[in-house]
């Protein structure tokens, strides 16, 4: 069986999502469009991808394309992605969605914080988030996966253990996330050209970044009551990888070792999730260029608090590799499928 | 007038020390003393140095060295300066100590941190805390001077307001601060070599590194109660510069703006230390090499936090400028003599 | 005496302008002009300023801004400046142009490798190459200075010694260049944001380089016959500084201590060159933000070859920094006004 | 038929074979021995292989070791690892070495550049210099390959085709590679920790690196006459990566049609070896973690030189990754198996 996916966009997430398809066993780029770069070849635009893509960027030509694919994946800015995913659907054609547009279950939320009308409010309840080490049986009966910020991602992942288990306060909940530059995608700006983020670390987006809402809700789901919570992101000088250390006031004395028995067993079986040994804290090169993510946990036990440090590579985790992660659950394929191989270091 | 600075340890901080003090209009190296380099010329050690140092490093002979100098400035680790600074102050040589030895001043808190009997407890009453937009009065009359570390540097002036004017609940304090590799000194170690810091980012001694207490100790007194933090340091990619978030629960419904007057008000006339407008938030880039404190806040309306920024250059405000502003204070120099220019960008 | 200096253009060389200028004891800053950031204050675009400019910046408004100004210096692309300087000329107001308007003596050579057909070619014969270094003497008694290249800067001072004394056949000279990324200017592009940068390393325009005919003319200048030189420049990921290591095969059979003896001899009493001791090489970062040149030689006696190496920071001596040497020497102040201090390292 | 290849040795090259031969699919790693980190799990000095590895580094107990193993691969300092191939030998076990220890078939050239009395020179004949682009069929039937270093393997790429053809004068050719710092290895030392090598470039040991012979040995062979070259290594801000650009002068006119078509058809067939477009030159972060080769040529008309300029991951393709080119050659099995796949970008 081969899998035919179709690509929307040529960005950081699709230049991802080609080279870690270029090795899938059982899933083919059936093709990438391109508003810039129609009719280049891909390994022009990316030569990394040198003999391992023949594929030559193409118009979007609907619904020519969605019939060709199986499932098609959005690698384009929130906004653009509801109304062709629409279309897709129509026509048998799965979606897994990198952006925005059907993250939030309420379209109020994605309203105010994205400041636009969303285009296909109707499949916001059928869409699932697609986080699979939270609703992996959700996902794979799903045909519309909302594949999750790479923010959310790591903040998830680290705190679903202790919301879980209510270890920790809701209402005291902290995000602190860095963030190399590549999250911020391949678009030039004054903010990502080499000179400004080189030698330099910044917070950016204080209390107004659109993925504290995700964030929001995905724990408020998890804790079982409406939280909010303060994300703070930074954007430091490095290519890949997002570390997002949390914080959270313990409601009980609970030891590192029973913290770290409950995160163990809350992953276990979680192919993509390695909770490290207790002292040992992550690092983003560990899993850089690799599905998977890696957590340390703290109890502080002079301020009561419990602090737990996730590492993804926010291309990867935190974007085309768990779009992957999603089909592979979608088409029944096993999970890592494609995404088995460790991080590149040093 | 000329002051004659002896500077004990030819690390970093000692190379920083020899770069301001090279265009210090008051202020002459005396001489700088070595383990490793004795006897070579410390432009060869330091090649930035050529044309602005003629040193020879030497050994230290006591109480030559002293008696040769107005003020000594130790850049050593902790535990070594206490008995040295004791001879000199015999001598009535002043001392700027950059290491932990005279910055608490209960004993105890020393040694329970630093896991060392402190060498010269006698001293502590008398160190004063070498912090002059929060101490200058005592600076000025003192002898013994105990620079502060550099991630406390950033945490107190980005807090300091708040505490001072109760905004925030001091039991709610959490100080996440992202530091170059330089803070780690000029050592190798399978920690800070180019390949482990490159394209990375981790966090290390949550709830346990050394400059914990001392963050608590100066909130404590801006408090006037004891408080506890939780502090995380992290090491990212790159050489130079802190920018510490840090985070505290309003005790009462505040506007961004009247924090920021708040903040404006408290550093009026402290030259290095600049409250970015409403909306702006610092970047250590811009205060590269120099000794000024770039700081921004916001208030997050949602959670009911301050979130505080500050960035320093840890090399400069976080160890060796902070010296000189502090020697420039203790010989009734300009409180900004040598240390008037602005931050490398880009 | 105060020397009023007008700056075209807001980008990075103009920023480098303004930190430097902020610092000189004999030249004011008195007006920045810009197309995009009018009105804004410029420690706003540029945050490192913050407290060293009270400049806001403003649209040129000829022949006003000329008349209030000693000096205009034009940190502008090339063609845009030769026109406007000849209207500075014609109001008495000297001019140093950052761009490669005036830095060739004949038109066609600039026509041919800027494709641009040259503005104001009456000037060229006027125009002064400023490279103080060499042509001190020229630069005094100029009102018109082209201000080096940045690659031409470091290149040029590398072999200038060996070509005066005719150590190397000029028929075999090879300059292969390393640059941060700041000599590409501020202006966002697909090769210039973050993650095209970090992590990599790329030659570009290897025989087609502008600058490989200004290094030509100026080494045909000092050879006293037309020669060609390869020269291939390379992207490295860092922000600022070059290094240039220059290949020449040795005319005679000479020791790299007689090399290194010419080498010293040429450069007594040049400020800003250091010719490293023999079986040093030079590093960027040693000359990082300063006005220095830092020079290695080596000879390689298996090979017959002459190496000689250079390092410069290629905002400073690459480009601002050059520029207020040559402002200097223009209006009679010491050269090193402004302009000394060493560089920051690490 | 699973191989079972032990690894002499736990650095960064060790790291790397375990990486890529974790997903081998007929290799198993055997045994992974160290002198420092004995008894303790890889994953655990390597935190990017948890998952991926069970091993226990262990200590080199003779000849118990070789038994267990089809090949060994040592990833040593020269001069250590040729005493115990012999073992290896003895014992019926494959050897492929990283070190230089086998590198030269002349024993006097190993002893005059490495300073080291050759510890098994009854071996030089028999070893096989591994760069399987030139040398395949004398690999596959070798039991003992000398692993190219990482810079002669950029700079024989590189240069070979145009030897072969004799297009370029062997008299005239010029090595000038730049280098991510994970070549130095995982010691760390003054040279190699992060505020040494960030944000710098330097030049070291022109003239008189250890790869200095082997590049001309290869060279030599190729073009059936003694040659000498000039080589100078830069160490960049990077962690992976080698961009080699070479200089020769043309012999005769050529374009640069004729120059790719040469390098196009001497490298058919050779699956880790792209020969970019004409007009397109390589970059290292296109074959970040992978073990393929960019080169990129350029004839320079107006001086009459070729430049070609190759790009290789130094760990890969540099090392590790063609080390195990050399086994599968030498077991029979497919030559890209465990190493399909691109690079890492951006």
């Amino acid at each position: 069986m081969t899998i035919q996916a179709g690509i929307i966009g040529d960005g950081y997430t699709s230049a991802e999502l080609n080279r870690l398809l270029a090795r899938h066993p059982y899933v083919q780029v059936a093709g990438v469009t391109s508003i810039e770069n129609i009719g280049r070849k891909l390994q022009e635009v990316y030569p990394h991808l040198s003999g391992y893509s023949r594929i030559f960027c193409e118009e979007l030509v609907k619904p020519d394309f969605f019939d060709r694919c199986d499932v098609v994946i959005f690698a384009l800015p929130h906004g653009v992605a509801a109304p062709l995913a629409r279309e897709a659907l129509l026509r048998n054609t799965k979606v897994v969605d990198l952006g925005a547009d059907f993250r939030f279950r309420q379209r109020e939320r994605y309203e105010q914080w994205y400041q636009h009308t969303h285009p296909a409010p109707e499949l916001l309840t059928e869409a699932v988030y697609g986080l699979p080490e939270l609703y992996a049986e959700r996902i794979v009966e799903s045909r519309l996966i909302a594949n999750p910020g790479c923010y959310p991602t790591s903040a998830i992942l680290a705190l679903a253990p202790a919301l879980q288990h209510e270890l920790i306060d809701p209402a005291t909940i902290i995000v602190d996330s860095k963030s190399g530059a590549s999250g911020a995608g391949r678009t030039p700006s004054f903010t990502n050209i080499f000179c400004e983020v080189n030698e330099n670390v910044r917070a950016y987006g204080i209390a107004s970044h659109r993925h504290t809402p995700e964030i929001e809700q995905v724990l408020s789901w998890i804790a079982g009551k409406e939280l909010v919570v303060s994300f703070t992101p930074h954007l430091i000088p490095m290519s890949r990888g997002i570390l997002s250390t949390t914080y959270g006031q313990l409601r009980r004395k609970v030891s590192g070792q029973e913290v770290w028995e409950i995160y163990t067993d809350f992953y276990k079986g979680k192919y993509f999730v390695t909770v490290l040994e207790l002292g040992q804290l992550p690092q983003t090169k560990a899993v850089y260029s690799s599905n998977h993510c890696h957590i340390g946990v703290v109890v502080d036990e002079r301020t009561g608090r419990l602090v737990a440090v996730a590492a993804i590579d926010n291309l990867v985790k935190g974007a085309s590799g768990q779009a992957i992660q999603n089909l592979n659950l979608m088409f029944g394929l096993p999970e890592e499928s494609g995404l088995d191989f460790p991080g590149v270091m040093p």
